[in-house]
């Protein structure tokens, strides 16, 4: 690569984004690019002219870049910053002023290819900025990384996030089961958990029973509806049984008519730039509210909010191992001359049945805009669970820890 | 010792409560005691007979024991099940019954020693019941053992649990206020942090600096009153000079003339059966309903709720250790004939300025329903922070770490 490179970072943070940005880094040097950009805050900070030169960031001159790369993968969010921007559709009649300045920052960078580490909103920008690339005829190439803790990206078997996010809730989850059950009283815990549209964290939820000990009673996905009748009698006759029970539910939870739990609770649902409802809260204690009146019970919600997607303490070893290898390859993608394309993973199983997990690029077009589900074949048949075939899939996302690097008994991070 | 003796645990859970437990059983053992029962969910379990072996539960006899302890003190809550119990005061109509009820099941049991691990109102049951034994010239010695994330109780320099969810809240924190910081727009994230009546869990979030990044930019403790105007003023100034702001606040945060900020929440505050305020929730988004309102700009606010009291894959070992040790203590006190007291914690300090930390035996009545308060200065004059002192007080009880024992990603964990 005989061009710059930059990199940006963009929608919510996870405890994985930074180590694709590390990828994405050492994968450009590696193929020979002579300088590597960050954008601060996404494209807004391109637009902006706020722009880092990586190698001066990371000390690389000064011999402190191994160390640097090393804090790098274990801190979690946006290093670089981030953004919510929706750039104009092509035909929009601001779309030639945001184009045109885009591209001319570039230019002026001497920029040879361009990444984007994030989600469906964030493929939207590489696709749209490749197509208008395509129509201006530049040579930059434009390569996405994928990023969700939501795991909803379409054509790739998973996505860098989502393991670690899937660790934390697991892992938490069996640590509250613990809690759950202390007291000799009918109880039951909600724990909230985030997804706005696929159930894939909240499936992970199940995976608390991995190493050997109980697990949620009840895992509530976006994907099957909800019954609350259902639901109560489940809980009522669980109940009968035992106390201290524990139902993990999905922010994205809703009725067979569309109404979203915490749209009952009135919680307030604020929309983003994208027109998403990106702030869903309120599920977790509105079924909490209706166990203790349905059931007359002891009930409590949780919501793992946003340690969720920055617990970097709790991140998968795979997961952050994947992301990387994930910003390598579209660093290798584009000196090889792709464009237009998203970094996916596959999975195929080896001969004792161990997955082994792979890289391809797939046209980003078909990526934005588009979300995955957990399929309904996963996920039991009364709607209130998720099955083995479900765990099998994520657990190997979630496998391997990465020690902190602990000082005064905190865990450093690298601050821009 | 001869007899044999019997361990309960009470009040809410801990990460540090299980240590606790080894201790006791490992101090009883060493001491010569032929049987250590456990008391299924404290005092109650006792009275229904509901006891256990823990020779047998750890299996002691079949070469496992060493691995049961280890696991147990990776185990939060509450191992032998916990309860909110209290006993009648000595001179109600129904004290006898109670009190020979419980004196009964110990003699049966042919009990020398009870360890009662708990807070303030588990001290309340050791009080009454050595009180209660000496009125009866009964031979059982008491002993309380402390636990309590709140680390309010008097006499003692620290408690068991505090340092393990302070560890908790401020590596959460560090990793929050990556978070926090990634969009480049005005916001503030607002986190709740427990603590009844004592600010010492909310000043854990100063630590979150500890390992030379930032910190919350304010901390908000029960024990100075809070002033909504200069609060507001003082976020003003800061969001003039930065975007991203993070607020520590305690639960029982409140103005000066005694209103919890939760009370103005109206989300609901529970009475337990002491008469305390035993859930209280709603400071933070009250706080960050304000803050949208009178500033104007992003604001959410997150929960750490029972995770920082059952986060063991994050414990602290110095905690660990001392409480295992406390419940060892407790064990020699009792064998050396000593009843109605409670381990406590010194703290003395080195050539070096180090702390070195002792027990000692404090009579229980001193600490029963007694309340220990941050000091107010530890907290700087304008309220809004703690001091240098109380950082450099909490920051010992935080340090090193125990690895979980890992198995399929998920921490493992010892149940009855």
């Amino acid at each position: 690569m005989k061009k710059n490179c930059i990199v940006g970072q963009s929608g919510g943070p996870t405890a994985a984004i930074n180590a694709s940005l590390a990828g994405v880094y050492t994968g450009a040097k590696a193929c020979g690019a002579p300088h590597v950009y960050g954008m601060r805050y996404g494209i807004e900070g391109l637009l902006a002219g706020n722009t880092v030169d990586l190698d001066a960031v990371f000390g690389a001159e000064n011999g402190e870049g191994e160390r640097s790369i090393a804090l790098l993968r274990r801190t979690p969010s946006s290093f670089l910053g981030s953004c919510r921007c929706k750039l104009p559709a092509q035909d929009a009649a601001d779309a030639a002023a945001t184009y045109d300045a885009v591209f001319a920052r570039l230019e002026s960078l001497d920029i040879g290819a361009f990444f984007y580490i994030g989600g469906n909103d964030s493929m939207d920008t590489i696709d749209k900025l490749s197509r208008w690339g395509a129509r201006i005829n530049s040579s930059i190439r434009f390569v996405g990384v994928p990023k969700t803790i939501d795991n909803d990206l379409a054509m790739t078997d998973h996505t860098p996030g989502y393991g670690s996010a899937a660790k934390f809730i697991a892992a938490s989850i069996s640590e509250m089961l613990c809690d759950a059950t202390v007291y000799e009283v009918p109880s039951v815990t909600v724990v909230e958990i985030m997804g706005r549209d696929a159930g894939w964290l909240a499936g992970a939820a199940a995976l608390a029973g991995a190493a050997g000990g109980p697990a949620p009673d009840l895992v509530l996905l976006p994907e099957a509806p909800f019954d609350e009748a259902a639901f109560l009698a489940r809980l009522r006759a669980l109940l009968a049984e035992k106390n201290g029970l524990l139902v993990a539910v999905s922010e994205g939870v809703r009725t067979a008519d569309g109404t979203l739990l915490c749209e009952m609770a009135d919680s307030g649902v604020q929309q983003d730039a994208f027109g998403h409802r990106a702030f869903l809260s309120g599920a977790g204690s509105w079924l909490s509210g209706r166990i203790r009146e349905a059931l007359g019970c002891k009930s409590r919600a949780v919501e793992l909010s946003i340690l969720q997607r920055c617990a970097s303490h709790l991140a998968s070893a795979a997961d952050l191992a994947q992301a990387e290898r994930a910003g390598f390859a579209a660093a290798q993608a584009a000196d090889s001359g792709e464009s237009g394309c998203m970094i996916a993973f596959t999975r195929e199983m080896d001969a004792d049945g161990a997955p082994v997990f792979g890289t391809k690029t797939v046209p980003i077009a078909k990526v934005a805009n588009a979300v995955r589900s957990v399929p309904r074949a996963w996920i039991t048949p009364d709607g209130m669970n998720v099955t083995q075939e479900f765990i099998g899939y994520a657990l190997p996302l979630i496998q391997g820890e990465l020690d902190a690097f602990w000082e005064n008994g905190v865990p450093q991070h690298l601050h821009l």
